[in-house]
């Protein structure tokens, strides 16, 4: 089964699991320990992954805590991909695209070379930029609609910007049945109004945790009707940094576990 | 001399040029002799750069082109800026930004890592996800303000969102000082409206050339008025791709100092 959807449904059920753990694996936070190994962000990232595969329904992992390590670093991507039992669907975090040629070559980067599920995206340069992602039918798509930070205020918000995407990717993804939403939680009021406007799509959401999104009023809000799904909630640092000690990989183990009942509570299951 | 902006003006100056040339290297596009070479990417890049540094203001890198290649792709990246001397800025055009602490391991990826002196950003996720890019004074700043590509009418047009980009980006330039626009070729009619709105900006002007820019309309809306300067016009495909024989590097020559030419002639200046 390589259809990233499939699979993510699948484990939504398997593991009984909206829970999404983000690979942040910032070298400067990373507990004391893996610092003595050969390879410090990789030992980490196998010692959380096994810690935690059980509990989730993907992984996210932000390049931008990769690149910045340069091209070991991007090493590092691809090897983080393998580290990941293949069965669990993997969320290229990248926020990048572009225009028509260019956006294909990001493409062959994330899907092709690096072998990630899904991506983000950004909306701004329009349909063009997004339409070579959304060939690729077997792979997810999640556009930026309405994001987490205050900086949302700055456009998103004003016109009801994120409506207009909401709308528009509702559309795109009548075509081609690969795209998903990037909503943070830290707007629980217009979630409501981008699952009305998009009742039947996958929303990752970004911003419980560290950044404090309310993780009640999201699950209320965000599930889809249908299936009381449709929600991947993203926690990062508040998992994968629980703890600074050499127990870091159990103690996230632990967090992640906290976070799948409470949201599962919410949804109403028995846990 | 360290400051992106200054090492600009000092090369439109030196060089009597507007022009940018983007090392788009796409491998699959390459001449065929660069293929017998160790480094296909890199041997042509030195081509080029040899064959067009006293015809630029500044070199483009496009990251798509390389990270296509995977960690050698990204190796690529750093030898690129390496071969171009220190004294031609070099815009590294990423597209790429996120929000708070994810955004600062991005700049130091371009900056520290990398060494580009200036980058292009999106700014749907608004003001927090592009502060820590803002505080790279040295570095130069493209905010994508108004792109070349059809799918600009998708979010960009409507409301005239491509004015509230251009006015928030004037303010956070009275602040920091090294915050510049990307605005498309293809638009001449909404550049002039985004010159008055940001009579002092520098602008990143791709879609001259292969995406059939009217270079003249572009040249005449948008320059700045103070100085006859304030346009940074990049040329990819149509200069570095010239010619697929092993003249490529004269036919590159050629092409940039016919557009070199052309540019100057619309500036009214004697070349």
């Amino acid at each position: 089964m390589n259809n990233f959807f499939e699979k993510l449904e699948e484990l939504t059920r398997a593991n009984n699991s909206l829970l999404c753990v983000g690979l942040d694996s910032d070298l400067e936070h990373l507990p004391k320990i893996s610092l003595l190994k050969k390879n410090p962000q990789i030992w980490f990232n196998q010692q959380i992954i096994e810690a935690t595969s059980d509990l989730v329904c993907a992984y996210k992992v932000n390049f931008a805590f990769y690149e910045s390590l340069g091209p070991a670093g991007c090493e590092n991507l691809k090897l983080t991909r393998k580290l990941i039992p293949p069965h669990i669907p993997v969320i290229a975090d990248t926020k990048r695209n572009d225009i028509g040629n260019t956006a294909r070559h990001y493409v062959k980067a994330i899907f092709e070379v690096l072998h990630f599920d899904a991506t983000t995206v950004n909306p701004y340069l329009g349909y063009d930029s997004l339409e070579p992602f959304f060939q690729f039918r077997d792979k997810g798509i999640f556009v930026l609609c309405l994001t987490s930070n205050p900086g949302a205020s700055d456009f998103q918000l004003p016109n009801d910007l994120f409506l207009q995407v909401a709308k528009k990717c509702r559309a795109w993804n009548e075509k081609s049945g690969n795209v998903g939403l990037v909503v943070g939680a830290t707007y629980p009021e217009q979630l409501q109004k981008i699952r009305q406007t998009f009742p039947k799509g996958w929303f990752l959401v970004p911003g419980v945790g560290a950044q404090q999104g309310d993780l009640e009023a999201v699950v209320r809000t965000g599930l889809r009707v249908t299936d009381n799904r449709g929600l991947i909630i993203n926690v990062s640092r508040s998992i994968i940094f629980a703890s600074a000690e050499s127990d870091f990989a159990q103690q996230a183990r632990a967090a992640a576990e906290k976070l799948r009942q409470q949201i599962n509570s919410i949804r109403g299951m028995i846990v």
